[in-house]
């Protein structure tokens, strides 16, 4: 059985995992902290140490006989996808890690490397919730906001390797400021801290909420996940975070609907686990903002491959990589 | 010589022209305005009796034996292309019209059908500004704002025929309210009307300006030309007004770069008239508010067939259309 391994190389996390060629069957799946601190060559070992683990796994439950074709590495930053260069990523402060090479040399196996939010979206359309689409536009939010294009089963990298830069959409141009310098981008406004913040800011505000009490008190450990717990239970502040989250995603995601008319928009990352609570209003936004029949033709769901979306799309990646098709 | 005729149908005037095959020459330009309230009927008897005057005209240039092998129309409105049927057109108040049904029996040629803004940046790219990109976005602003995609050398349709409505991208989520309901709209700040009513409210909030001069007096018959007829004189508010356009408009355009990362972007339509005035700022503001190696990646220009770009674009059209290629 042939298998190939995907590598989520994150800013917070690593996540590994043994994929048939065909991308239908998982086992082995790691999920490591990132040394981001340490350096590319300790994070290439800890990479490398996962690679290890999830074969060794992945015989114990497919038998020895698996036979290992390659490494999907997925890794966040712009990259050149060509060379397998990580250019540069603020989030692991790398500049020019010839990532693919040193993966590749040490477990003397072919690899590739490709845009992580590309691989989440590559994934989503492979085997998740985009399956069948000709044209796909998938977001992804999490500690940032990103995402990516699939046209026809291929992904659109752009005249520089960097398209799909959703984040730094803006949606209000005398907003927010962002991390990135500009004023009023997207991911100011809907990235898991962005979320945390604008409810921490309405307690701090002196808004009525429960939400304090899912943190033993400590306003600073309210993450974008507790926001969604307290809305599921009721919270009438957490609900109206979600709620705003609903309209300000909504507006940059009919702008995507607007401009590039895809048959589906796939919500990838934590925010999926707010549930109908965000994506009713979100539906209802885009239809109140888009162009009726660009908004008429696109389906808006969450991705249904949480937590193995970029490994099973880092997959998909080396398959096209190396063979020209998934 | 093969010859092919452009029309370019537009809600104010039908621009007609008959042009070589590979889209080197045109020759017999014909302009007249749309009678649109007159219906369907009575614009395609324009449509068919300019088209008639110009294949004569460009006889009298080029000689008796130019053989016309078909007409490619360019009109504004979500097109189903490949029916050949205009679905709506706000401007010209149409709802599915087989546009190209009806021209093409009156005159018993071949005719392709394609939205006028898609024409336009075809046109660019064929034979204006953007010769040679593989990855081109253009912005046509006008009485409205649209736009398209052109990518290896095809017009990118998406899902539903409709991708490039880059005049209802939000940039100011709560902001001017737009025509088409939504709020913030591109379009609300940056089509040639909506320049206009800034200049206008800035005088009748007092502001000095030279405007009215070029009015005689009546602000309101001021229009965009006469903002950047103004703003060349030196005018401070016309000057300034641009500026504000140069702003918003690279708001959108810094969106468009983000996403879609191309190696240029044409902006089309009378806008360009504002020359540097215009562009100096606009490219400051891409670079101020897009992702770096997107930006570096990108040129940002006027086109360089103004009057013509949808004509020439609607044989690119048609040449795409009936052989698959320009």
């Amino acid at each position: 059985m042939r298998v190939v391994v995907g590598v989520d190389l994150g800013g917070t996390n690593i996540v590994v995992g043994t994929v048939t060629q065909d991308g239908k069957n998982v086992a082995g799946v790691q999920r490591r902290a990132t040394p981001a601190a340490l350096g590319p060559d300790v994070v290439v070992k800890h990479i490398v140490g996962a690679v290890r683990e999830s074969i060794a796994q992945a015989r114990c439950v497919w038998g020895k006989d698996i036979d290992v074709i390659g490494i999907g590495i997925g890794s966040p930053g712009p990259i050149d996808t060509k060379n397998g260069i990580v250019v540069t990523s603020p989030n692991l402060r790398w500049t020019n890690v010839p990532l693919r090479r040193l993966v590749s040399e040490i477990v003397d196996l072919p690899a590739t490397l490709e845009n992580d939010a590309n691989c989440a979206v590559l994934g989503e359309w492979w085997r998740g919730a985009a399956v069948g689409a000709q044209i796909v536009v998938g977001v992804t939010i999490g500690t940032g906001v990103g995402g990516g294009f699939v046209l026809d089963g291929k992904i659109f990298h752009g005249a520089s390797d960097v398209a799909g830069e959703f984040g730094h959409m803006t949606i209000d141009s005398t907003g927010r400021r962002c991390a990135c310098g500009n004023y009023g981008c997207l991911e100011a406004y809907v990235s898991g801290p962005a979320i945390a913040k604008r409810a921490i800011e309405s307690i701090e505000a002196g808004a009525p909420s429960s939400l304090a009490q899912y943190v033993d008190g400590d306003l600073s450990r309210i993450t974008a996940e507790e926001v969604y717990l307290a809305a599921k239970d009721g919270d009438y502040l957490a609900e109206e975070v979600v709620r705003d989250t609903a309209r300000l995603l909504g507006a940059g995601i009919a702008n995507l609907v607007n401009i590039c008319n895809p048959e589906v928009v796939v919500v990838c990352g934590g925010v999926t686990s707010a549930g109908e609570k965000l994506f009713r209003p979100l539906r209802e936004e885009v239809a109140r903002r888009a162009f009726r029949p660009a908004a008429e033709a696109c389906r808006i769901v969450p991705g249904t491959l949480p937590g193995t979306a970029g490994v099973i799309g880092a997959v998909a990646s080396f398959n096209l990589q190396t063979t020209g098709s998934t």
